[in-house]
């Protein structure tokens, strides 16, 4: 029987296809729902619509809520069959807003009931996604910067190795794993950047936008910006509310930036594992073999950190698709942004984990360059030498490729590279003062602290 | 008779396909291929690749050459039919670089081969996209800003004008014309800190890596980079040609954002336009009628401007898709970024005075909520009103939703909000400082100098 | 501490890694697996790899396995809570086809390893993931007749029932709901020929190709092509490997074009069920309301139907994202194609069904084009009447323009259309006609039969 | 001066921006216009609304005017400079439709104006989409045949020789030349099914839908279907009009399809020109060099190819972005979508004939499996073999094992693959009758007798 052919009074499915995963998702929120419960209560108090009593009673039931929400096991632990020990959203209860409200209503009655005043879910909703996509870009930087060390140590390690540099995947110049590892932590500081913008347009505090549109109560947004450690505000209403899916977007964007510098990355290791190249090689814990294939080394590990990378730089894309064309003012539609999004962060840093995993095992083979087929690889180098000797380019030039149509061409497997930037001069000094730079923009600590007198006061 | 069954040694295809639509992006990139040489002769001369005196005649001719090119009639006024009187990309010659170099060695003969030294043509056209992608971000920026402070007057002006604020399409809450366009003006500012991002990723330095693996000849990068007025280098020179693309795609994601607002703001006009909402009008000159159906206004402007837009959204994802999983160094692929990302510049600017066009010349019906039809969003007020007077809230709430079963719902369109960013108090200074933060942090002044330094030195 | 800093030989991280979530996408594909083995066996009875009595033995146990599948839960099912009482895939086995293998040898002993003979795990998966798709096209499908047969008979119920047409979102001429819910039934037409060639590329099989280069064995892959009631087979066993990425893109677009669709027709419902449009509304128990703001009829389901299908339209270019430039040949990468695409089928069936429920429930505004409003719809019928009647067309414009002019245009409100797919003439057999010709295009019965027989024989 | 502060009653730009590259695009649907326009008039007498003798003295015109479009340079001969003789829109005329109708007018005076009776527009602009894409569709087709058989062909010439086949990049087991190039012939049937099916949608007819809302003129929509060759209606004519987009929308797709087969390939080509892989190479003509690197054979066509193709594969996602959450009825937005189609069809047919350029011009290196570092791709194979000779595969498989750990592991280079689809039997037959049996499915005869009886009718 078509579902239309069914009484609609007695009708679940209808909930059930509203709710979707919200449950599911909604528990990543659930420290920011009481973080923002917090603040909002201290406000109240400051402009009459609770009394200082009822606020402090209101933080202090908060605070423990929050306790019970940090004893949740971790997804690695859940994933690993860990339970919940203490903080559900019960399946009479619709979300993690209604949760926290039941909860507070249960033990302190009609003072519980107050804290809804003056905000409707639709703001919780936007605070609590802004303060979760804050907390995960923070740990996202972090583990940003792990990788960015490891590069520049493995840069360093291995600047006297040479490596073929490839244009058009034709050989072409020497190029060496010095330059190589020191071109992914150079790219790390760009998508750094692009994450600081990012973080940048979340770190705004949407709250006391209400429904979209503001509210008539005397509330005082600039005390909660002050209090979530929000650097300001979304000042206009309705622009607040415009901030879902453009929050999402940006946020996407910066990662999809991180993802295909891992993205490229990996695709180098696995042609540089391939038995053609042969530059690189794991240890067997770390690629996947073959009893009797002894050449293999299946590099499902880069594979996968490519894969799952190359779906997170679609993201931007679906969640523009889904809010194209949405006139402005809340719909339904922005609910389903979290089930791609969230997750993501979780895959892009155990993708950073995976590839510092991989890389700090990689073995490099050495000498390379020695091979006699790479020989034409030092064509260029002969002609500068020349140059350098003073004679003219063109004809330094005519008189190496002579040498070479002859059968002649002698050259050196030295590279004196010294500009900066070059294979004797990295620069990863410089790449690391950049990188510095931009880290130190962030307004971690601030925010931290905020929180943790919004949790303690 | 199939291509392939041709001769080979004669064949012109190959050479149509590969140039493709080069010559014709390459005239864009020509000015910032002069300064790029300019500053390159300028750094050979100081490491002794050229004399000081050949420096200053290869400055002095391609001062003369960039003369020349300044000359180009702009792309509207070549779509109007203004011919190029002066620099051309003949023929014969297969892209700007060599039309330049053609230029300086039959004028210059010896002197003009040897600006080639210490480079090659692949770190010639990275510079010189970087510094055509810095240009056309500065006149982007601009006219974001123009726009802005559009939105924030027109914001003033009708900030008494109250309008149906909607969630879910469904008549919410009192908005207003302030608050609406407000909004917009708050959404530049967050696209003004992803042009920002997109603005430092590009105003780094990528000349001096030559094929993409650095040279053997004692270059200066930092030279080059203070006399091109970039804001540093992209040091490793591996790095540096991994740009190409990068570049490409961030700058592509902060039009994609700039073009998200703009698509929006067209949305909401079409249906605030639409006679069943009846909320904005438009001077016959910008709609298209009909002379026998009077009601005809169709916002042609707002459709294309929504249309252009959003293809600009598509554009980061187009460029990703050309670029996923090539391994490092150069690909030819990379030519075709170009074609849908350059002339996207024109197209938002456009878009912009188009949208500043119509803004300017909107009417906006007064008195909207005034119809009766609009009673209901007034229910919520008259809640907090009676909580405001001492009601707790859930009596209140239920005292005016019996008045409305009961038909008994009285109501004022008065409406006093009072917190930030509300109806009543718009904080449009507060933004208008925000946005002057940001738009004070690029760093068009130095660039600026730089280059007019280069251009008279 | 870092990953990479503890001691790779017991690290639990990388298969976790690597493992992803494949356990529970892998249950979906367990009945399918069994399948494919029941007819590898049979197959390799024929070839001499197996003898009769093994293969007998075999089938019999993998139809047992095959019956404990089917005990398992629905999604619905487990989405409330049943668990599942029978076949699981257990935590040291990696995934489904190593624990069908696994069932075997541990009941049968070495008669269950003979199995693997003559297949690798590649074309394993890929026959599961094609005889999957195959069947959830043709649940698709279904649902697809069943929702077009729904809006065909809306259409003609309300077939007499005006509605406004717009252009530009403007009011241009009279439409009807009849007209409107037979175009959403006509597009499911087109839409079924777009699912019609991706089930006829998704038909075809892939088993035999081994790794991807085939295998020495002198194996029958037409004998497994008519087991599995395929339509043709991969003949090329590097192309059947390469159909991993090329049937889960196809799908996504047959499946995006049905999402469009349904996307389009829940964006005009929302629109319709403004109140400033108001052509439609639908029960309480249907859409979300607010028991103070009687106006309040969100439209969740629809904003839900829209955003989840407006996600499906970004898949197909999620999947290139993932698969673009790798060379042919298996990589790690496909493994992850399984997670957004597979539950794309139930999602989309949910929003049929959604969508049905609605439609069934909607109830239609009557008289809509008696109100003044619409009057200048009838304008454009008004000059055709006079034309039919001999005026010349441009007087009879031209009358009808200067009658607006001086407010004396008169009109009837009844529209005489009567040419093909006209108000008048909706030509909903036609339609009906030419869905029938699509559905019965497709060989469900004929794959159906041959898998019965497969379990039965 | 900001546009915004002009008079606005002189302003051309609002028309510039409107047009926008529209009388470019126009131009190629030029001969389309036409023959929809004699169909028209043709029906237009058969039901009286134009007398027989006017309806011959248009399409008498008519058939003038397509004679001198037909007269006009092809694009490669446009990009050669060949100029417009005859046929053009000129400057006060703002499309093709406005062109032919003036020139009807201009000649036949009164007898020209009747012929826009019962029709808009809107629906013209339909009609020519639909013949151009039809047209341009038959094209493409039969460039895939081309391209087929000439794989089919190398495929046969190249069967005897062997390839290293890759899984995770990694050698596993051998292939062929035989089996690669047969596998991307494969690969285009299952493309020519899906452009088939775009195809189907696009040949049914959407004139007589008027501007969306059909007419009460009582045309025959039947007939100009018949007249245009057409394989059916678009009935209703609400879809009729939902069809803009949606048409574009399944044709992108179609060729989305088709260009992730040539940039597989074309990365493939890259990847074995490369030296490291060294399998195949192509005359210098054909490839980019370097006199001094002797090495460099630059794969530009394939890497050109590459590019192009993975931009067509965007195509599809950038409508979608362009059409989402447009409610129905035409809106400005759909004009923008001609602009990336149009020419993806002379792109990738340019593709598809410079691919079959270099393979029909590929060198293939004879013998490499004979390269002792390839030697275990045969150890699978020398496991099989004990198996068919009566080893249990687990024995076979460790003393293979065993043998290869033991420095003592002895192979064969010859490959005994005899089932479907093998090196040895790659079924080049069948893949043959199943690419005619999709080809003879498509009507383009049909089509074209239509339109020829309509051109001399």
């Amino acid at each position: 029987m078509k579902l239309w052919q069914k009484n609609i009074d007695s009708l679940k499915e209808v909930e059930l296809f509203t709710v979707g995963r919200d449950r599911e998702f909604d528990l990543l929120l659930a420290p920011f729902d009481v973080l923002g419960n917090i603040a909002h209560a201290r406000m109240l108090a400051t402009v009459g619509l609770l009394t200082n009593e009822e606020a402090a009673i209101l933080a202090k039931e908060l605070q423990h809520i929050y306790a019970t929400i940090q004893q949740h096991p971790s997804l690695p632990e859940k994933a690993a069959g860990v339970n919940d020990p203490a903080f559900v959203i019960q399946d009479d209860v619709e979300d993690v807003h209604s949760q926290v409200e039941f909860l507070l209503t249960q033990k302190l009655g009609d003072i519980g009931k107050k804290i809804h005043s003056a905000r409707s879910r639709n703001d919780q909703v936007l605070v609590d996604v802004k303060l979760f996509l804050r907390a995960e870009l923070e740990q996202t930087v972090h583990a940003v910067q792990s990788l960015f060390e490891l590069l520049i140590a493995k840069s360093e390690e291995f600047r006297e190795c040479l490596l073929p540099g490839y244009t058009h995947l034709q050989l072409a110049m020497p190029s060496s794993f010095g330059l190589w590892l020191g071109a992914y932590a150079e790219s790390l500081v760009d998508d750094a950047i692009s994450l600081k913008a990012a973080y940048d347009i979340v770190n705004k505090n949407p709250l006391g936008s209400a429904a979209g549109y503001g509210s008539s109560f005397p509330i005082n947004r600039t005390l909660t910006t002050q209090l979530l450690g929000f650097g300001d505000l979304n000042y206009n209403v309705v622009y607040a509310q415009m901030g879902r899916g453009k929050a999402e977007r940006n946020v996407a964007m910066a990662l999809a930036n991180l993802a295909e510098t891992l993205s490229r990355l990996s695709m180098d290791a696995c042609l540089f594992l391939n038995q053609n190249f042969g530059f690189i090689s794991f240890p067997p814990q770390l690629t996947t073999g073959s009893s009797i294939m002894p050449h293999k080394k299946n590099p499902d590990v880069f594979e996968l950190i490519r894969s799952y990378c190359n779906r997170i730089k679609a993201l931007p894309n679906e969640i523009m698709m889904m809010t194209t064309n949405l006139p402005s003012g809340y719909h339904r539609d922005l609910q389903l942004l979290k089930e791609h999004l969230f997750p993501a962060f979780t895959t892009i840093r155990s993708c950073m984990e995976m590839a510092g995993l991989m890389l700090s095992n990689m073995e490099v083979k050495k000498d390379i360059l020695q091979d006699e087929k790479y020989k034409y690889l030092f064509s260029v180098e002969e002609v500068n030498k020349l140059v350098l000797e003073g004679l003219p380019f063109r004809d330094a030039y005519k008189k190496v490729g002579l040498d070479i149509e002859a059968g002649q061409f002698t050259y050196s497997t030295e590279v004196h590279h010294t500009h900066e930037g070059s294979i004797g001069n990295l620069c990863n000094h410089k790449i690391t003062a950049n990188m510095h730079d931009v880290l130190s923009s962030f307004a971690f600590d601030e925010s931290k602290a905020a929180l943790t007198t919004l949790l303690n006061g």
